[in-house]
């Protein structure tokens, strides 16, 4: 392990130590000093994005496997960005203090009382793509929830993101707060030998590609919170309102194509098909979507490109939508079983007990009724950021907030109380009194 | 991969799906058959029981690394402790249904409806020690939680956990659901294969060693929720009351010493040592303590056995104690930070100030105020029962019970809303709504 790396790493145990027992006030002043500094530092900002966005141009021109135009577009910060992200700071300062929450109070017996609160989870290593506005979002997530965070952003990004770091520390340093609270780690070296010290780091998230996450979790003892992919369906039930299943897979489909939650195949009820699938053609095409058809879709419309098996398991991050024809709902709960990834599931139906059903038997993250898959987010859910989405089922799962980044420690009170007179003949019994949670 | 172990996580995966939409009475049916079950064949589970302790008493007499008393007597049944067994099950059977419990709603907005509900995590792998009640709290738990659970247990008790399973299976069909649901994998190639199939599992449980826990760790990308080993502490602070200080100690080494949450430390105040010390000896000793002292110890009592760097570290699972003078509650914080293994860590103090410093800065799964360490336990804190106790931050944190089983999914019902209406100019604004859980 690099010295650098180690240090770097002590420095964040040492400094989740402080977080983890300091007001809320304090947190929430670092972060109101990092919104006004990000305001006050705009102009260096955008300025040293603009040297990032060079550079990743200049490869572009240069290489084949250069930035696409999606990537520079999350590369790119423009004043209102900036003020965005110092408005996304504040709101986080806004939200309730999440630490030192009581989960759980219960009398175990006269005089001995168990408490649940929450607290930090520690030490954070999150590894995410060459997005500046991503880094102010984690960092602020972090602090709010008292963790520390070691940070591996996107290398495009780089002098954006130093610049941002050198923001949070600053803040940091004017609330009073260890600037190892939020550091940015050197390389890929780094973080590599931070996977194999679990004593020292408490959990990974890397936002990136499916091979991304998988190799991280293979290489490593510490917990990883990943998305893995986002292979989203639109079922167009038989009951499907035509106008509202054309705008929902419009939406869903191209209001923001590489998005995780974007629809990647439609599933169309097969006595919908031929009411349905010409208008979806007809909508889709003239907006540059490439459509892929089951056999079924060709013999209706006959210059689909046809689908291989492949489609049904790609997550295209692109304009291009696989659509199948389904012979009930059976057959696309079961397309779901065996395609989805987990994020994200809609249907369009007007059928009530379809619906129900629907949202009751798909295991996914989301399960939607009426409603764009694009919904998937935390700012939309409400959580004020998100630091992800969990395709996971432990921990947390869709879109992780505040709550993702808690963890909890069991306080007992007693009065001498011993296990002994709990057990054998003659033992005490145990009440098991749930109390207020929110009396003192 | 064996075709054997294959075909049972495939039957499980297929037993979860069912499981996860049962009504909560079928699988309280189930529990409530399995009681009856229980005590019904009581008889033949003595008789399998006996067979079992005599291939281990016997091995007890051969070789050197057999099983220990302690290890017998947790593998042992008796009519009592299957009495408790079946009663635990109906136990479990009586709390609430922990499926499709309503943790979040929320409008979003006009029409758009959010809700987080709880859903079972899907297949479980749990490997545990030769102990046929943690096979019964085990199956309970997941069958009540709706997911399906492939189990190893010591293979000592192959006898009793054979026919445990066959009673289990038994009450699943009696109650129309899948036997698939609760099975016994033949040994360590099933579970090594099995860990090589996140596809299949959904979580790891394994319940021993430090080395096994690491070992499986390290050897799969499924989550694993591993309670790794409990070097628990007791502080006796400079204003301890004597009497109570010596009978938590007394409790926490004595009332079960294998225990994970059994007291392996002792820190006492520098100036309570004088006080303290020599009443702590001479109240263990004769109880068969062997007490290992740091070198203040030693000046007070010198035939205190000296205490090695070692021994702070050690896990005894044995009537041992290792003991050491502190300076102050500073010094107590440092040690237990550098050798706490983040199980339960216990202040006995009559001072309100150092007991709430304490509970605020110690970072345990449980931190106590005079009471014994002996209460970290899912039972004690009336969890009905527990799958282990984690000393992880993710996930479950302490005793597991029903809620450690538990994910979540987010369904949003809408009419037909887009994303795209509340972006850009004159973008719709999100409500972000909460109202009543309780409300249908």
């Amino acid at each position: 392990m690099t010295a650098t790396a180690q240090a770097m790493a002590e420095a964040a145990r040492q400094a989740s130590r402080r977080l983890a027992i300091t007001p809320a006030g304090q947190r929430d002043a670092a972060l109101q000093h990092l919104a006004g500094l990000l305001e006050g530092r705009a102009a260096a900002l955008l300025e040293a994005n603009a040297e990032d966005l060079r550079e990743a141009g200049a490869e572009d021109l240069r290489e084949a496997g250069a930035l696409d135009a999606a990537t520079l577009q999350r590369l790119r910060l423009d004043p209102a960005k900036v003020a965005a992200m110092a408005e996304g700071v504040r709101a986080v300062a806004a939200l309730p203090d999440p630490l030192r929450q009581v989960q759980l109070r219960r009398e175990l017996d006269e005089g001995l009382e168990l408490t649940r609160v929450t607290c930090p989870l520690g030490v954070l290593c999150v590894i995410f793509e060459a997005r500046p506005d991503a880094l102010v979002q984690i960092a602020s997530l972090a602090l709010k929830s008292g963790n520390a965070a070691l940070l591996k952003g996107g290398s495009e990004a780089c002098r954006s993101n130093a610049l941002l770091v050198e923001l949070v520390q600053a803040a940091l340093r004017e609330a009073q707060l260890p600037e190892g609270a939020v550091q940015s780690l050197p390389g890929r070296e780094a973080v590599h030998a931070l996977l194999q010290r679990p004593d020292l780091v408490d959990l990974v998230i890397p936002r990136g590609s499916k091979a991304l996450v998988r190799a991280i979790q293979s290489s490593t003892r510490i917990p990883v919170l990943g998305h893995a992919d986002g292979v989203c369906h639109m079922v167009l039930d038989e009951a499907a309102d035509p106008a509202m299943a054309l705008a929902l897979v419009r939406d869903g489909k191209l209001q923001y194509p590489a998005a995780c939650n974007a629809v990647e195949t439609v599933l169309i009820h097969q006595r919908a098909a031929a009411r349905l699938l010409p208008r979806l053609v007809e909508d889709l095409r003239p907006r540059g979507v490439e459509l892929r058809g089951c056999a079924r879709c060709l013999a209706l419309i006959p210059d689909l490109l046809p689908a291989t098996e492949d489609d049904w398991d790609a997550e295209y991050g692109a304009p291009i939508l696989a659509v199948k024809i389904v012979a009930d709902l059976d057959e696309a709960l079961a397309h779901i079983r065996a395609h989805g990834s987990g994020h994200t599931e809609a249907i369009v139906t007007g059928d009530s007990a379809a619906a129900a059903r629907f949202l009751a038997e798909v295991d996914a993250a989301g399960v939607f009724h009426n409603a764009s898959t694009r919904f998937a987010d935390g700012f939309r859910y409400g959580f004020g950021a998100e630091v992800g989405i969990s395709t996971g089922r432990i921990h947390a799962r869709g879109p992780v907030g505040l709550e993702g980044l808690l963890s909890h420690r069991y306080l007992l009170r007693g009065n001498g109380h011993q296990v002994a007179d709990y057990t054998g003949q003659g033992a005490r019994l145990f009440r098991h009194k749930d109390k207020d949670i929110n009396q003192p």
